[in-house]
């Protein structure tokens, strides 16, 4: 898919796109886009075949996610198409099974209020992932109805994924509530490693090699070092436009309190905390160091107001650690961080991550979830 | 101090109370209550002696803390005399340092709002926690100014602390942030421990005896085992009233969203985390197992709904277990929390908690961050 095709404006116009809302909260927003194209493109399975009568062609539905930093203002309108009802959430209903249902009057409404903005990119991955400001085209809106809404609400920031695979849907979904995972080694190497290694070969990682090459995102780069590098998380979603704010205005920002980088191992093969052995300690020490000192460096934020930890199951399977403010509190729950300090003493016992029972939760009806839960039915005893 | 001069409102109706909002959120408020008493009581640190002109009497000043669940309409006039300002905040002003300023005319207001209730007790530690429902009483309010008001708001729940040691009121004060310490066995042995000794010699944990023995909140408990308790941890704030709503009621209850417990070890010497020895681990696999059970048997919670954990620096310094549903991430981030599962099989190696370096968060300006700090200035290389 070209970068063209990529902007949000492009695929909101497409004549058969359908919008519908994931999470809406009081400053973030996540929508589902789906809309048809003739377009060809690789059969990676975010993609939906249909045959349609004139002439065999075949057209594809193409699902995206959008999600808005938002003002409370916007939360009725783009709350009002939701995926998933209250009733399918207390039935404990699959989120994928949703996911092309809408309400077209709400979706139609969705649609026209976000075609009102330009949408401006401050950064791509060269992959899936890109970024745009949107801001408000008083040209565009309607005068009598829209100039003040919309003089009011000003700029908003964009994270477009497109095409969106089904398991980036399925994260987006609202919660239908977690599952806590006890998993043996055994299991580990009987049902989760598998698994992984099919995530890996799905070649779902290869933005990672746009980041850790600095062909993408330079402008959130904040270490380049021979191991790994250091960028600012995506999840920072406060932080100062990186490509258009001067580095000397991100020191002391107030937006800090938010803080959230991420540190990306060069290497690649390093799926998750199991692979981890001692032969990697130096790794870990040089990106808990380098890291921390690139975040004073640059943020003005010390090193004893900074946790550094890793996920057990991550989001995605190529090595990473996070550096979080400790008022930060997104994603650190102990059944699924492990601080890289403990992480580092661990691994001088052998192969402590290998021999373990590893407690986490994952989230109920993802395809991990569904894996291990026949895996535990298979060998009840 | 009597039980009946620790009911809120013979506190609020001494002359000379004055009252201080230390946070409020829409859901929650806490309050700090300074009074003066001649009534005579052990000087356990947490009353300030002042000798006054009449006939050499010796008044004290008792603080008090009262913790309420509110509806947001309370949220502005209980505010409305913070002990801390937003600048103080700024300029990370140590909390101690402000308990005794007040506005008068605020104070008043929070005074005569309160007393318009009636306060029921509803269960009672035998020590300083005790807890109430408090219930509007329209003949105590002018009825042109309140009943309106008091008949839109209800009942609502009171924690009382009284009277409140300087450790409790530095809990509840707003945050000044936290700090990260990086805890080697050294800095343990010979800054840490001896900290908890004092603690553990003044006697502060009288209230626990009481606990374990069953002779106080019999209605909060779960399972009497021969090892450990399970009580309703008191922060489970939306529990039905235990000692008015049947058992039978609790089963599938909605508050069980926020279901939070606590295993109590009998046992007494077993200050915290770096106690723990593998002769332990029966306890502890008992704890969590007998404790899910109860908790299944009793709400209809399934064990893989709950984490099980320990924290470290902990509240209090006589061994327990905290049981909570995951979607309730009060208190069990990463650099805090420490599942129960993965203490067991530490346990299993030799003196691990004796031998690590262990990272945990402080609150900025509590005893044991100042007593750290200063090691720490003492030792630097």
């Amino acid at each position: 898919m070209t970068a063209a095709a990529r902007n949000p404006l492009a695929i909101l116009s497409r004549e058969d796109c359908k919008v519908q809302s994931l999470t809406v909260s009081d400053q973030h927003a996540t929508l589902l886009l789906t809309s048809r194209t003739d377009e060809k493109a690789p059969d990676d399975g975010d993609e939906i075949s249909a045959t349609t009568d004139d002439q065999n062609t075949t057209t594809k539905t193409t699902q995206s996610l959008l999600k808005l930093t938002i003002v409370p203002f916007h939360k009725q309108l783009l709350g009002s198409n939701p995926v998933l009802s209250q009733e399918d959430i207390e039935k404990g209903q699959v989120a994928e099974r949703n996911c092309l249902r809408h309400d077209p009057s709400a979706s139609d409404k969705i649609l026209s209020f976000l075609k009102q903005y330009t949408f401006q990119l401050s950064s791509d991955s060269g992959e899936e992932y890109s970024y745009y400001t949107a801001s408000p085209e008083k040209g565009k809106s309607d005068p009598k109805d829209n100039e003040d809404m919309l003089s009011g609400i000003g700029k908003f920031d964009v994270e477009l994924i497109s095409p969106a695979t089904p398991n980036q849907i399925s994260r987006a979904m609202p919660s239908l509530g977690h599952v806590l995972i006890e998993e043996t080694p055994k299991m580990y190497f009987e049902c989760t490693k598998p698994y992984i290694q099919t995530v890996v070969d799905s070649g779902s990682l290869s933005w990672i090699k746009n980041l850790v090459e600095v062909k993408k995102e330079k402008e959130r780069l904040l270490l380049n070092h021979d191991d790994f590098i250091i960028n600012i998380d995506t999840k920072w979603r406060s932080h100062p436009p990186p490509l258009t704010t001067p580095r000397e205005e991100w020191m002391n920002h107030p937006s800090t309190v938010d803080l959230y980088c991420l540190g990306i191992c060069k290497q690649s093969g390093i799926t998750c905390l199991r692979d981890l052995t001692s032969e990697h300690i130096p790794m870990l020490k040089g990106m808990m160091k380098e890291g921390l000192a690139a975040i004073k460096s640059i943020y003005g934020v010390d090193h004893d107001q900074i946790r550094v930890f890793i996920h057990y199951q991550p989001q995605f399977y190529h090595f990473h650690v996070h550096f979080t403010r400790l008022e930060n509190e997104v994603g650190c729950s102990v059944e699924r961080g492990h601080l890289v300090s403990d992480v580092i003493q661990n691994l001088l016992l052998e192969d402590y991550y290998k021999k373990r029972t590893i407690t986490y939760k994952l989230k109920k009806g993802t395809a991990l979830e569904s894996i291990i839960g026949a895996y535990l039915e298979e060998h009840r005893d």
